[in-house]
């Protein structure tokens, strides 16, 4: 890497970044960077380190600079004043393709996934040959896997609620005891040490085992339906951990949820059900075998997440909403049905064990029992003035959503830094979180007023001492209640479903709520980038409803609307302005809090949010998306990309890469030795076998074969001594698809003979020959129209032209290559459109 | 039309019907059809007549024919022994593609439509020169539509709800009048001259002006937003007939809801509005201009359908539900949120009047009110038994959903048959199945036995005697009612709502139940092909909760569940069993019953129903669609289609017609005059303007113009003297693009001189540089995928081979090449490969 520094008057900036192509070494990309902001690039992208010049910082740029802050410094340069005198023009038209990303803290090569269908002989013979048996067996399988996939999905999460509340119960109810004896440091140094101790757990489990446990996973899902494949993402590690960690977690009172890791949890389950178990001990079932390959898998993975959701939330249509609006790319009927059915799996599994816990066999839980956050004893009316408070509730939601993302990112960018620095500065941190918690919840309640109880309140006891309830005595007399401890001092569950409590106007007061909001406000943009499994649903909603309680409180002169329900709205609100969704949220809310009257204010209430929120910034997962670096491809193609043809965007890539169909040894071995390309054209020219009524100079493109399968040829050693075409049966003999199904094994294992490198290989039956292919002259928007919608990993770019001798392939597109921000800084007069558009 | 009679013995059949091709006049197809069958061919499906030899009965065949049942007698053909001596090898290898459909008992021109983004030179320069004020206002009308959407078919709903319940109300008030009087002919008669007088009206009105308001209108609108653009279906008439039929229809008592047409009339508002008003009297608001295509009138169509099913059903959710798993083809998270704003605007509406209503302005309206079958008072709880009735009610569901599908699709068949004789036959038809449908509702009640009131079941009072009301009293002595005529005398909504009704297990008999399923089987059956708007969903719940209250009642020995509760999981089993639709269902259904608690129960039971029907037949919109031959191309591909390739359906067509870039005035008029294709692609050669760096004999794929736009081009006189290209600004200063976005005219009207065909056109500016091409050796397969998942209405096939002076286009596919059926019966083999593969 060079880095050069330069004189503020020269660029207004500091520094000069280099960038060094991942694949031949060339410096491929500059940028300026003012000082500034070297603070807010995560050191942990140091992908090359290299003597610098004049000065001694370390600086890197990588994938993670976002195109948000790009932009502007690409308009700020000067391309004709380049102080390093490095080949601008050659930079300027070549398209850099890093696939690199960070995956649990650390910087990995991410693979693309392939969900088309590869229609080479060997697949289509076992196709034609499969018998009914076997289409039933299959279809049978994958029932039963999604069937499987909801029922392990709803006994975990059992299991994982059972655990929170068991020991987050006797955990609080030890600390109430010593409350009620007034040892009030006694029951601090009890609660402080309880929290290190189960945050400790958590995060060195994360830490140690399981990096990609950490946070809530649900990029990284979404990612993988996009067609990124991030690694270590699904092992049965990361489950193990992620139960563990996450148990750990929620019950040291930390402000974060398991929703979010149980999205996780259901598709790790997923993903070891269909691959037959985890990497190294598979089940090489048979009838497993049709489920390795990607499509299969994808599917397989959106059951787990809509079963997670749902488990999380007892939501099934929300969960498979939530799967369908925030977390697939393609999405078909069939699927919506399967989802269906592991999403009802999910709920007779949570439903038989309530009514077992019912009878008071599983400890503690069943008091607090599976969130559910009844409202449902509202009755609602609606007046033309309540539009006031939920209008206040949807815009706020949007200006604090939008401003939570905000923050969150500038957040998470510093903690990337910490944790950068090494095992023991994370774990430090996850623990300094957990102090920093565990002191706010346990001493700011003493800020709170002692009010007397009101008989007039419905349901529990007052004051409560136990584990859960409404109105915890905590510090007070007899007869009075202390409405921030009520909130504070119990599990994120309880205080969910006490803030929510209807009926109960004056229970708390406005500067109680203040508190708590401000409080967790702080917890939520600290707690969210430590080194444990972690949801942001709770912290959002927790967040959200405090204020919306609040303005309930301060319009109740002018609304009837019930208090608890706009604690809801405001929840709503938040989750909105953040995430981002509607439909699955609006769902979601109805299931959770079993009245369906509020509905249409719900939705009035999510469509304000998101609009608002969506004028400031992308959604919450977006960011965090583009934070690790994932390739994701975004649904609408930028205006832009109509301007430029996709011949263009080969031309500014490296020659692509042909084999012949008649390939020699040697030049495999070559080829897959100096390229990291997964997929090349086949390319037959007439010097081989003219095809019949050709002329002389015909070229044709006979498909594609894949990185993989070039490795099985090379691997089984099917060389042919002469240059000719097979018969199908040779590769029949050769070949079951099944191996050909496999993607493991790497170029550098494979040790090839000296003989045999001037053997050679017959790629017609291993090519795919129906590849999707673009004219040259076709435009970039709408070949990543066709790239997403088919879920494509590569796209044959052919010429417009017929003539004699020309090559039948001129290109390849990949992910990458797609990747606006990749595009932009190869073509930046683009990027200068892209300004003039903006400012017009 | 050629039809020959041959001996049984020969071919096992009766007749052979010859199909002509629309455009040639050629004889493409022959079907050897068994006498029987002719009894289910309708005679509207008559395209040609011709002298018949030895047998003169009139038969015909069109594209009506199934797929079902035409594979069988493809099978049983011998193409070595045609007695019609016609050349078959020709037959077998000729792709039929004809463009009929039946649209409201006439066989009409279906168009396709085209949801590609075109990108020629003008349209692009009007994107990159619209003004940042455009864009929004824009996306601003976009919002506004809508909402106006939501509003007006919010609006229009409540009105046709308050007129069939004031309609239906007096009505109903005036014949209990007559019966409590003893007066029983009088009331009969009176009744049955009320239903048939406003039968009268709603039939005389879809028989004389709108015959494509007849019906549902789901089945258009579903094949609508696939990209067949059916006629007259969005208009103006449409929409009034729609309306005030649907009043008639429903208030004169008739087996059919308004649920369906609502989505029709949601869907019309949508599209009128689009277009700024209907065909004759359009509103050129230049804001309106830009939404003068096909992709944004498909947005709005599908926000109108689902305002519609929430208009209906009361149920947002569940209407932007059932838009995206039944009727939508394509989808985007975008949509999702604008379909949720049209629905969230429709709710307000809806709760704005109930809330007038409350206050007694609405007549008799409010009393019923809108339909909301509230089960919300049952408390749910399970036990392991219930499993076994809701399990033989889900059994039930899809059984007999599967066999109403496939009776209905029979009975369509005959009425077909009865309908094409003239329109006082329809009107006769329509007017019978009133008369007999008033008899039965009136003379069956008479079977029912009086039973004492019971004072221990809850709400309205026993007996009643007004309009609604659970307890009917009819002929009853004091202190007694008629638990048949609670069920029939009422309007359908009160009869459901009474069917539902929860903690009254005593009230229904089972013989009235019995007679109850029955009637309304038949009904359910008769009602639907008849002249009138008619909606599917209350015909079915009426059936599915007929029985699913006779389970309640036979299995009360064993299951607790309340029978009210049963029946709405009839209804749904039964739904799910005829439509096959599963989350939308179960939302719609939660929304309507408004009990949250009976999700996991209805869950399963749409998931049994929809399985069973799946084994039988397809869904119940699929089979109105097949019979009346829109070209719907289904998510999935035939397993089969993987063994052809593109090019060999090319191959199967007539040469592919191209034009020059610079091509002759008089070589335009003829193609445009000889053929009816909607796009030609063109081809520039080197002979014209030889590219820079080709060799001679290049030729160059330059893109697709479309009819439309040649027509404009012929209209406008744009002719050059000399062979050239032009400039970019010569073009623009002939068209904008908003004369492109025109789809009108008509080559015959066209009028060109004699000297200006010899001049030339420079095609170049005009054509769409941008078309979606696949590669001849794509499998049809993975063409469909991309055709359907792209929205194309041209898919051009380009050769693998790179060769001096071969085409650079080899054929083209449309919506119609790429039908199962047409491929079938070109390709007979690939018809055995499918039959052996059923075999195995």
């Amino acid at each position: 890497m060079t880095i050069k520094k330069v004189t503020r008057q020269e660029h207004d900036c500091d520094y000069f970044v280099a960038l060094k192509s991942y694949n031949t070494g060339e410096a491929l990309h500059f940028l300026p960077i003012p000082k500034l902001h070297l603070l807010f690039i995560p050191p942990f992208c140091v992908l090359f380190t290299a003597p610098m010049e004049e000065n001694s910082s370390l600086v890197a740029e990588s994938t993670l600079t976002d195109a948000m802050e790009a932009e502007p410094q690409e308009e700020e340069r000067d391309p004709e004043s380049n102080p390093l005198n490095e080949p601008l023009l050659k930079r300027s038209r070549t398209l850099s393709s890093s696939p690199l990303a960070i995956v649990g803290a650390k910087v990995s090569l991410i693979e693309s996934l392939d969900y088309e269908i590869n229609e080479n002989d060997l697949f289509k013979h076992d196709w034609r040959s499969r018998s009914k048996v076997q289409v039933l067996q299959y279809i049978f399988s994958k029932w039963t896997l999604a069937c499987l996939v909801g029922l392990l999905t709803g006994i975990i999460a059992t299991l994982i609620n059972l655990a929170i509340e068991n020991i987050a119960g006797y955990k609080l109810l030890k600390v109430v005891g010593y409350i009620k004896e007034e040892r009030y440091l006694m029951g601090f140094a009890y609660f402080t040490t309880a929290n290190f101790l189960l945050t400790f757990v958590a995060a060195v489990l994360c830490v140690c085992f399981a990096p990609t446990a950490a946070g809530p996973g649900i990029p990284e899902i979404k990612a993988y339906l996009n067609g990124i494949d991030t690694p270590n993402m699904f092992g049965a590690t990361t489950l193990i951990v992620k139960i563990i960690g996450s148990i750990g977690a929620v019950a040291a009172g930390l402000d974060l949820g398991k929703e979010g890791p149980l999205v996780h949890i259901g598709s790790c389950i997923a993903s070891l059900l269909g691959q037959g178990g985890p990497d190294n001990y598979r089940v090489k079932w048979t009838w497993l075998r049709y489920f390795n390959n990607d499509r299969d898998r994808r599917d397989l993975i959106t059951c787990g997440a809509s079963s997670g959701v749902c488990a999380a939330f007892r939501a099934p249509v929300g969960g498979v909403l939530f799967a369908l609006e925030e977390v697939a790319t393609w999405w078909r009927s069939a699927l919506l049905w399967r989802t269906f059915f592991s999403t009802a799996i999910v709920v007779v599994v949570l439903r038989t064990f309530i009514e077992i816990c019912k009878a008071g066999e599983c400890g503690l839980f069943g008091e607090g029992g599976l969130i559910m956050f009844d409202v449902s004893s509202v009755s609602v009316s609606y007046h033309i003035m309540d539009i006031i408070p939920v209008a206040i509730i949807g815009l706020l939601g949007g200006f604090l959503g939008s401003l939570y993302n905000h923050l969150l990112h500038k957040i998470l960018r510093v903690y990337n830094l910490i944790n950068q620095k090494g095992k023991m500065h994370k774990l430090l941190l996850s623990l300094g979180v957990s102090l920093f918690t565990s002191i706010c919840q346990y001493s700011l309640p003493y800020l709170g007023q002692c009010t007397p109880c009101n008989p007039s309140f419905p349901g529990s006891a007052c004051p409560t001492n136990g584990r859960s309830g409404n109105f915890k005595q905590f510090n007070c007399p007899k007869g009075h209640y202390n409405d921030l401890a009520t909130l504070l001092l119990a599990t994120n569950d309880d205080a969910v479903r006490n803030i929510f409590s209807t009926n109960t106007s004056t229970e708390y007061q406005p500067l109680s709520l203040v508190i708590f909001f401000l409080l967790y406000c702080v917890l939520g943009l600290i707690t969210f980038g430590i080194a444990v499994p972690s949801g942001l649903f709770l912290p959002i909603i927790l967040m959200g409803s405090g204020y919306g309680r609040l303005i309930g409180l301060l319009m109740r002169p002018y609304s009837d609307l019930d208090q608890g329900l706009l604690a809801v709205l405001g929840a709503a609100s938040l989750m909105a302005g953040s995430m981002r969704m509607t439909v699955s949220l609006c769902v979601i809310f109805l299931e959770l809090t079993n009245n369906l009257l509020l509905l249409p204010i719900t939705m009035i209430v999510l469509l304000i949010g998101k609009t608002v929120g969506d004028c400031f910034n992308p959604s919450i997962y977006d960011i965090i998306l583009h934070l690790k670096g994932l390739p994701f491809l975004d649904a609408n193609p930028e205006t832009w990309m109509r301007n430029i043809t996709v011949g263009e965007l080969a031309d500014a890539k490296p020659a692509v890469v042909t084999l012949r169909g008649l390939e020699k040894v040697s030049r495999i071995v070559e080829v897959l030795k100096n390229t990291t390309h997964n997929g090349f054209p086949v390319v037959d020219s007439d010097a081989v076998v003219p095809p019949v009524g050709m002329a002389v100079g015909a070229t044709e493109l006979h498909g594609l074969v894949l990185r993989a399968h070039l490795l099985q040829v090379l691997k089984k050693k099917w060389f042919l001594r002469e240059k000719r075409r097979t018969e199908e049966w040779e590769v029949r003999e050769k070949f079951t698809w099944v191996e050909l199904a496999e993607r493991e094994g790497k170029i550098e294992e494979l040790a090839v003979k000296k003989e045999e490198m001037d053997m050679y290989v017959d790629l017609h039956p291993l090519t795919n020959t129906t590849p999707y292919t673009v004219m040259e002259s076709m435009s970039v928007a709408k070949a990543l129209v066709l790239f997403r919608q088919v879920g494509l990993r590569h796209l044959l770019i052919v010429p417009k032209y017929e003539a004699a001798g020309a090559p039948p392939v001129i290109g390849i597109l990949t992910r990458q290559d797609l990747r606006p921000y990749n595009i932009l800084s190869a073509f930046p007069h683009l990027a200068k459109i892209k300004g003039n558009e903006k400012r017009n």
